[in-house]
């Protein structure tokens, strides 16, 4: 059985979103089994009681726009965030998925959980949907602002492994994000992670990727800095919702319009669903000890539901093992 | 008369786009004069002859991928660019428009048409279009990759003068890309700005403005380094044209949907023209002794009328005599 700690209590729709999710889990996952960390009553509202489900009662919560993420979590030892990571520490479970405050996530899986002693530094790493029905790894989407090429080149290791084993790709390619796609472009920072990545044999670079091409990249890893990808994430996100907006309001003017609206309403929701990051599921913190799954705060019930079964599948292809195992050699090897 | 000198042979669609659009021009605006810079014979296959018009031969052109752009002009001195920044220069002309490659068209500009002394670097501003039917100034999209935090006030100060003169924006407000919205997010050069921006009694400043707003930001311009904001630019671009193969992927399923689809295709020709760059006109080179405008390599005749319209505009409100003014008396005050 693969256990899975579930923080209950963060996000914008807790607990209600995650138990539905976590039920959903369990019906469609054979495999696992969920523990719930938060309020019991709370909690009790929505769950259908289940054998492979069951909770833990948490105190206090960690604060969504939190500014000292590190004095959140020290402060709140029993939140269901810190008891739900502390599980993953103590190996009471394989797992934990949260949709709680990113930063407050970070810092706690770096005191409760632990980094992995083969990579320098952590990192977030959301999957993203592509017009061709692939995926994409975006990578550092938040976790260092400023970082040495030679870090950047352990997370696209395990980027890469991590869409060979979970994302099922036979021989993941990897991309750095850049102004433009010649050799030499962009900062220094870029001219040295590009030497360092056309360098090495173990990894398959495809070179500098225009952000252009970001939902139709050549690659299946997109690389920078945690500034330059967080700026690349939510831009994407803030384009798809301004155009959202705009093709809702160009939509409906005039009566052909709104007949057409109405007859292409289901085509529509499954435009919207293919943006949405609910399809693809969570973030997952690449270089801790343990396997952290980020959800969306707007996480539905749908989309917790994706982050657990990715949780679960990360678990079962040992994808920690076989990075500590690939990053150890690489070690040996220089 | 305004007199507007026209690279007719940059671009993907030169210089049969560049013609249609300069013709439009004289017929819509009656106080400018165009001369069109490039090969006469291919000029005269689509220019009906107008007594505003007129051409001048040149030789030789600037490669749109040209990797050192400060040769490429200066071995090319008679190419169409050239000429026509030269003339302007010379004050045969009060302004250019290019579609041409933008970083040899920046490093022409310097050569040929010369820096103003107030000003410390050079920008390049598209304007954007937003959600709400506004529109807002996006710099430096691609002029220095890295940048001192008091050039980008000195960069602020001209997009806002550019937003109340061009735009027609009463009271322009100022935003500082970040990946948060706390003061004391991103990196040092983004604190150091933001307390520049804060204390500056000339700029209404808005704080920092996550890219997830960025198709409807709380301000008339959004300021970050060349990299960063360049990135911004190809990510909404990127996201606009998956997005947008993502939207025909789902409408054409079904019967249903494609009578759908029939029937939405004049408001989906609207909601692509929204988005399309060609609505708003191109990205001024800020920081110039003359009128320096970038049309999209891409543009077709209507974005390159828009560009035109654009620079007569910029000459008439006499917008860098009045950033002079501004930046001058800036200067005595410290």
């Amino acid at each position: 059985m693969i256990k899975i700690a579930v923080d209950a209590m963060g996000g914008d729709h807790a607990p209600k979103e995650q138990v539905l999710g976590a039920m959903k889990a369990v019906k469609e996952i054979d495999d696992i089994e969920i523990t719930l960390y938060g309020d019991e009553t709370s909690i009790n509202q929505y769950l259908k009681p289940h054998d492979r489900i069951k909770i833990v009662q948490s105190e206090g919560t960690i604060d969504m726009g939190e500014k000292d993420p590190i004095r959140a979590i020290r402060s709140n030892r029993k939140s269901s965030m810190a008891l739900a990571l502390s599980s993953v520490r103590k190996e009471e479970n394989d797992a934990i998925v949260s949709s709680g405050a990113t930063q407050a996530l970070i810092a706690g899986a770096h005191i409760l959980v632990g980094r992995m002693k083969q990579m320098k530094r952590t990192a977030i790493a959301p999957v993203l949907p592509t017009a061709s029905h692939k995926a994409f790894i975006l990578l550092d989407s938040g976790g260092n602002l400023e970082i040495k090429p030679e870090y950047m080149v352990q997370q696209a290791h395990f980027a890469s492994l991590y869409a060979k084993e979970i994302l099922g790709v036979e021989q993941p390619k990897v991309g750095l994000i850049n102004i433009g796609s010649e050799e030499g472009k962009g900062r220094d920072l870029d001219n040295e992670a590009y030497r360092l990545f056309k360098e090495n044999p173990h990894i398959d670079f495809v070179g500098n990727v225009e952000p252009k091409e970001v939902l139709d990249p050549p690659c299946d890893v997109l690389i920078s800095d945690g500034f330059t990808a967080n700026i690349v994430m939510k831009t994407i996100e803030g384009t798809a919702k301004g155009m959202g907006k705009m093709l809702k309001q160009e939509l409906k003017r005039g009566i052909l319009g709104k007949v057409g609206l109405l007859l292409s309403a289901k085509n529509l929701q499954n435009f919207k669903r293919r943006m949405s990051p609910s399809e693809i599921g969570g973030a997952m913190i690449y270089g801790l000890k343990g396997v952290v799954i980020k959800a969306q705060g707007a996480s539905k019930s749908e989309g917790f539901y994706n982050a657990i079964r990715q949780a679960a599948h990360v678990v079962r292809q040992d994808v920690i093992g076989k990075v500590s195992a690939v990053l150890e050699s690489k070690s040996d090897e220089s």
